[in-house]
């Protein structure tokens, strides 16, 4: 096993967090990976043991020997380049097939302003009595408009670039994993339930699924999406 | 030249088009390149010929043959894996080396979330007599506590990953080059303030310079920082 000298510190059900943890299973290495679940409701993510390795106490957070990579699509990039074998690249050897693949990575930032940020992080940080519905409204239809683009991008196809699970899928399916968590039915996005639904059996994404999303229900935030 | 294939959509001023443009620039692709310059003021984003190639009607679009990108970053490291040669790498050709560029790159996203959104984009987009100063107060304080990590990666050294131009430099100096123009006297922060002196004056810096900043003043929204 290449993972004794690595170390992760994850947050169960953290998008930033599931992305390396899907490279890694998809490499073969989470299985007997050296790990810390960090419960964000102790703070544990302002720990000591986190802040030696990532003064902004933040997770994820990983270490593989003397390397320190903090940043989500960091450790994406560092795992796909320094552990890949052919059989299992997620950005794919052809330049001009890959165009699409890192496309599709930084695109996906709209799915985290276009509605975790304007719908889900506005409920959890707004008091209930200062919550503006009429806006939220508005957010809510740009919310679908984003979804309407991701659901035609999978028309016709299993994954984001075609036939293959790449890094697209890495960098967004744990972002519409958790909307369906949020409430989220996708009854206008018929894609998109498929693609959760088959991504949602593949071995890595089985194994590395958020703890605590298995006993417990979440909130229905988004429940108009 | 290899670029009479290629077609970049930009806009003058925008961090997220300049990235591209020095790596365009920095494997000699920029001079003669095919291109339009969009006024965003004339909503020319929106054209019919930008949403041909970018249904979101965003700059940088870029058109490289038969392959279209359209996301900042994914421009970024198309031109870098297709072409680089041996001396003008933008990442690092040992793995571990370039472990710290992609953290570097993907951490700069801090810069727009902790600075330009809650200050720039803030006054941008509030009425004048809806902006809360006690909030920019505060969003201040934590744009300083950010911009102070960045003074701090750069003690004792030239860029931001050692001696040598990256990909993280690419990511990161368009958008302090920003903060001085709207007004960021970074009086605090002598490390930043000697790094885009340095910067600017790089020759595929220069070449791409954001042109409607040669001659004309910026705002001064970040004159506490």
């Amino acid at each position: 096993m290449a993972n004794k000298n690595m170390f992760l510190f994850w947050g169960s059900g953290s998008s930033p967090c599931w992305k390396p943890m899907i490279v890694l299973a998809e490499k073969g290495l989470w299985e007997g990976l050296p790990q810390k679940l960090v419960e964000f409701s102790k703070k544990e993510h302002k720990g000591e043991d986190v802040l030696k390795t990532n003064p902004r106490g933040q997770v994820p957070t990983f270490i593989d020997g003397d390397i320190r990579v903090n940043e989500s699509g960091a450790i994406c990039m560092y795992l796909e380049n320094k552990y890949s074998k052919e059989d299992n690249r997620l950005i794919p050897s052809s330049l001009d097939a890959s165009a699409q693949v890192y496309q599709r990575m930084f695109e996906s930032d709209n799915l985290k302003s276009k509605v975790t940020e304007p719908l889900v992080y506005y409920r959890w940080m707004t008091p209930k009595d200062k919550q503006d519905e009429e806006l939220i409204k508005t957010k809510t239809e740009d919310a679908k408009a984003e979804l309407k683009v991701w659901n035609g991008y999978l028309e016709g196809q299993d994954y984001l670039c075609g036939d293959q699970f790449t890094m697209a899928d890495v960098f967004v399916f744990p972002q519409l994993a958790f909307f369906k968590r949020s409430g989220a039915s996708f009854a206008d996005f018929p894609n998109l339930n498929k693609y959760v639904d088959k991504i949602q059996s593949r071995p890595s994404v089985e194994a590395t699924w958020p703890p605590h999303w298995k006993d417990s229900k979440g909130p229905d935030i988004l429940k108009d999406l």
